[in-house]
């Protein structure tokens, strides 16, 4: 019966692709294998007492609310704390500006429900979330690619494809996933007032922003942008719809983020909303609310950048004791995310088999580029937040030397 | 800004449609009123208890896991959990042929966005959930819609509409939601053997299946269709889908639903969900399995069926001592729901205005409908679920003077 249905009601795959980061976690999950493929938090992070006292007091104090349907706008004084936390980034929302969504995974399938149609075309960074491109393609999408350097998007490059009509730009402008590159101050500024010139609008993607490990925080482009709004009588109107989580920062396992964006557009989002899920977990919210009130999330945030702070530290360290000189890599200020561009000529999908036998696993750089859309060169993703320090010189050790014996075998068949 | 972004970005509404149900249970949350209009179940038998020993025992012995990413499937014990709870229904099904859902409304979402290019027809029953429409209104579908009765849709009035070729039919042979009505067993088996004649697959949505006040439990689509699959060497493949939900059973706030359908429909299922929201909520998948195991789900939905006979035979009783003879009503075998028909003439917009004068609420009908759908005559669904007894017979009263007062004005001015 297995492909039957398949064939019978010739089901349309609607730009399905298997995600790569996905096939292989289920391959990197034998004990023995070192995995830097997934984004994972490190579960050692998570703050399970907190969690047991706010689901008691959540159950004990509000059990029929926390278990029934509930509004699909989301918990209301989740929202609002939400608003207040990111006042202190400069973010100036109100509850009628967030919509609370199921993971800002599901941000994004919104996004593309919302505004691609058949054949349109979304500005992305190359290389960009994998996530975004899978929430995207189900809508029929094209992609106009940007590339990114140690400063994030290359502006300068930006505006002939502007020129081009894309439906809205997807920017992630701290720690980029997978670049681990931060969108420099100035091109902060470029980028925004390109939007408005062109009048195309900018999802602005932050699920890392307050994983800082060092460096100021920078402006985000929804703050920018509102700025402009205010003093410029020429400028036309916010452009920015921002996307956070509270899956870095709490836990990935309750699935929940959220959207700011002008009340009108917010208005469609909860439509749409409504035929997609009905409304996020009211109860996941309500706990959410209980273990992020009274300052304990600010407090819990602090302890999470020092545990992956050393991480970061202990993996650069090590890929510049071990790596190969022709390799290079880029240095995050935050995030879970090294980005390696490997030496002319490896193959990134032969690596990436010599590398499972060594035992260790990374994302190979092509998964993160939209369709016919491959760098000329090999790159890997690796993630530093879910191994603790030791596994993560052991992997690098090992993932040295499967770079190294690639180009051995590069060297050799050249001469 | 209100609405600049709407013109400026000229955002499609893609089919969206307010939610009838949605705007008027923020009206009707006024204390004073009595709400027909929900679909919710009554928070006084929500298991709390169970719930609080539940979280404590996740998060004391899995704490780690529950709150990390887990896979797009969904958490395997569940899994196996549903399909042992299905096989006393004679529902064959292991654990590949199950997707867990963020709800059921989620299930309904994967499925439009599967099978509905833009400008597909589906079937659907007349009335039928609002919810599934909303759903697939997204994706640009077109309806076919075949009318039901006392027993369900009216198997003799669909040969032709499965001639103009639906990519699907979406049915709710269970105490259908608006109707109330219950598909006759030989009309199921008539419809599953026209479903393979035509090739035309059959959603089934069954979120109320346990919830039977009185008769015996009838055979799911997907048991005789798989049934005539076995015996049958003429027959193709199997053609059904099922859907369920423990929204209903153990509660709605914690959206989990499930689809069960052949292997290779789920990979697809599992790759679309992917991009929607990752997954859903790790936690409340470990939550749930804790509270339903060992035998607890059984013992509780007994516990709720006895709750809710004895509402819906409150509201039936009030019904026939207070309606006016011209309106007649559906005698629901169990679920949420009564369907009334209203006397010709009736306006149901007016009513409903009248009736919430009156402090009481219900939905009119024609939000059952596909567009330009509008049924003949006047309708309104009841739950009778959510209220306390004394309150459905209080609310009856107050509706009845609503109608009667209607009728009053409608045969003063036909005079």
């Amino acid at each position: 019966m297995s492909t039957a249905w398949t064939s019978r009601y010739a089901l349309r795959t609607k730009g399905i692709k298997g995600s790569a980061i996905r096939e292989l976690l289920k391959i990197t999950q034998r004990p023995e294998v070192i995995s830097f493929a997934g984004g994972l938090p490190a579960p050692e992070v998570f703050p399970v007492e907190r969690f047991q006292e706010a689901c008691h007091k959540v159950l004990t104090a509000n059990g029929s609310l926390a278990l029934q349907y509930g509004a699909t706008e989301g918990y209301e004084p989740l929202r609002e704390m939400i608003a207040q936390n990111m006042a202190r980034y400069g973010i100036r929302a109100n509850v009628d500006n967030v919509l609370i969504t199921s993971g800002s995974q599901q941000a994004l399938d919104l996004i593309g429900k919302l505004l691609i149609n058949s054949g349109d075309r979304v500005l992305v960074e190359a290389p960009t979330y994998l996530g975004a491109l899978q929430a995207f393609n189900v809508y029929g999408v094209e992609y106009v690619s940007v590339p990114i350097d140690e400063d994030g998007l290359r502006t300068d490059s930006l505006e002939g494809s502007l020129r081009s009509g894309p439906k809205f730009m997807y920017i992630l402008p701290n720690f980029q996933n997978p670049g681990g590159t931060t969108l420099a101050e100035g091109r902060r500024h470029e980028l925004v007032l390109l939007a408005d010139k062109y009048g195309i609008p900018i999802v602005e993607d932050d699920p890392y922003g307050q994983l800082r490990y060092e460096g100021e925080h920078l402006p985000p482009l929804i703050v920018i942008d509102r700025e402009n709004l205010r003093r410029d009588s020429g400028y036309q109107i916010g452009n920015v719809i921002y996307l956070s989580t509270f899956s870095k920062t709490l836990a990935p396992g309750i699935r929940l983020g959220w959207i700011v964006a002008p009340p009108d557009v917010i208005s469609k989002f909860v439509q749409l909303k409504q035929g997609a899920d009905l409304h996020t977990s009211t109860f996941t919210q309500y706990v959410a609310y209980e273990v992020a009130r009274d300052g304990f999330l600010d407090e819990h945030v602090k302890r999470i950048r020092s545990v992956y702070r050393e991480r970061r530290d202990v993996m650069l360290h090590a890929l510049s004791e071990l790596f190969p000189p022709e390799a290079t890599w880029t240095h995050p200020k935050g995030g879970l995310f090294v980005w390696i561009t490997l030496p002319e000529g490896v193959d990134c999908e032969k690596l990436f088999r010599a590398a499972l036998a060594e035992n260790v696993a990374f994302v190979p750089g092509d998964s993160f580029y939209p369709r016919n859309g491959h760098p000329p060169r090999a790159h890997m993703r690796l993630n530093f937040s879910n191994a603790q320090p030791e596994q993560i010189r052991e992997g690098i050790r090992r993932l040295s030397t499967a770079v190294k014996t690639q180009l051995h075998e590069l060297h050799a068949t050249s001469v």
